[in-house]
């Protein structure tokens, strides 16, 4: 099959190889000339690139081109609808995990899965084709018949794990060991969840909490991703998350002011840091 | 006048020596033997230590005893007319600031003023008494027609500036330039507004924010108390500033999400860096 990664970050040239490797045509795109000091701040697969990407690279889109999203957070399916048709757009997530050494090299960790459906779930064709073409390479793919739980599942973990940890300077024992992680995580995963209802997307409040309490034991003393963007000094993907149930929320006339506070909270700690946008 | 000062720590201290060298018999009170180890991490003349310390010396309040209380925070009248009836309070404010170099070692610092009225307006022959007596003692006491109003503000002040630095650790030059504060401040101050209206006193928001801002380009470049609070691993005030909104909104069928959020995360973060209750 003829493969294009838009953003060859770590985890994207991880990919690539694996997929070249087993014969497939694969071509790296990114726009590392322009733009290296924010691939060198922020990544170019993280949520705030991805309309810049596709303005970048929608001229090599054609009518029978699928367009293949991992990235974590919201609204992400919502923004290729402006730039491919819906059938040609299949969602997923993953946990494969990888970092960058050096200017071209990268390191690949984990053991997948990469989880995949048509963004139209009454289609199931290009999901099949790219679960096959993934596994085929080695890289895990897995067919969901529910990615989009899938999706804000793992944006509630963002939301919550990461959001808070980065917010209160703690580890995620530590932050979920505090006296107020439940008052706190029941306030963020009813937003997640009111909203998802809009979605057709049902996140049971209780036993999201229990998946990231349980989540919380087994990860134990690390600080998550957002709060070592803090560290190093990156912007955040808060806006992708708890910013995009703030905003969606208020669209449509539902109150959700703690993902609200949430998002600019972290905005004023990316200004006290001087983080720019 | 005989004048009890409960709590001596470095004001009260201060203003006992001065009462007492103007000519009053001043009685400085404490529990210090008990309790020195809690003075030490809290002080006793804060908002958290009100209840128990009336409930040391409520042995020696006779029915003519007047309490003057200037703690800062919120729903201190209230805790006061448990012990001694309505007409013997009186409330007040002060800018006054003091600090203790080593145990028996005291500074005493500014030029006041104290303002004071009785808890109950219709009356003020009481609050003019003490009034008179601090101004003869060099203490500055001013009369005033609206101390509630000064302790409400006092308070947005508290839970704004003092809360926002504390929790995004900057100063208070730092927060004010964020490009979120002028969202944060408008939740925060709306919902102490909201709550002050119910007791009687009006505090305008775009007015209060206003002022918000002039003292934080007059205070500029330092870090407010509660974020040197929780720097020396001491508990904030923060259950009578955003705290007592919270709670007593509640209480009254009002909404103030901001603040029980604010309220909530410093706690988290108290027990993040495991200060103990």
């Amino acid at each position: 099959m003829k493969v294009a990664i838009a953003g060859s970050g770590a985890l994207g040239c991880g990919f690539g190889y694996l997929l070249q490797k087993n014969g497939n045509s694969v071509t790296l795109m990114d726009y590392w000339e322009d733009h290296i000091q924010s691939i060198r701040e922020n990544g170019l697969t993280k949520s705030m690139g991805l309309r810049s990407m596709m303005e970048a690279i929608k001229h090599t889109i054609k009518e029978d081109t699928q367009i293949v999203c991992l990235l974590n957070g919201l609204g992400h399916a919502q923004t290729l609808s402006e730039y491919v048709s819906q059938k040609n757009i299949i969602m997923g997530t993953t946990v494969w995990t990888a970092g960058i050494d050096a200017p071209g090299v990268t390191h690949f960790m984990g053991q997948g899965p990469v989880e995949l459906q048509n963004a139209d779930p009454s289609q199931e064709e290009a999901a099949r084709k790219v679960e096959a073409l993934l596994s085929e390479a080695g890289l895990n793919g897995v067919y969901s018949e529910d990615v989009h739980f899938t999706i804000w599942r793992k944006a509630c973990v963002n939301g919550t794990m990461n959001a808070l940890c980065a917010l209160l300077d703690g580890t995620i024992k530590e932050v979920f060991e505090s006296s107020q992680i439940d008052f706190l995580l029941n306030h963020i995963v009813s937003e997640f969840a009111q909203l998802a209802r809009t979605e057709g997307v049902e996140l049971d409040v209780e036993e999201t909490i229990a998946y990231l309490k349980a989540l919380a034991l087994k990860v134990g003393s690390h600080y998550p991703s957002m709060h070592q963007d803090l560290a190093n000094r990156r912007l955040t993907e808060i806006d992708f998350l708890n910013g995009t149930v703030a905003r969606e929320s208020e669209a449509k006339g539902l109150e959700a002011p703690y993902c609200q506070m949430i998002t600019q909270l972290i905005h004023a700690k990316e200004d006290v840091l001087g983080i720019s946008k």
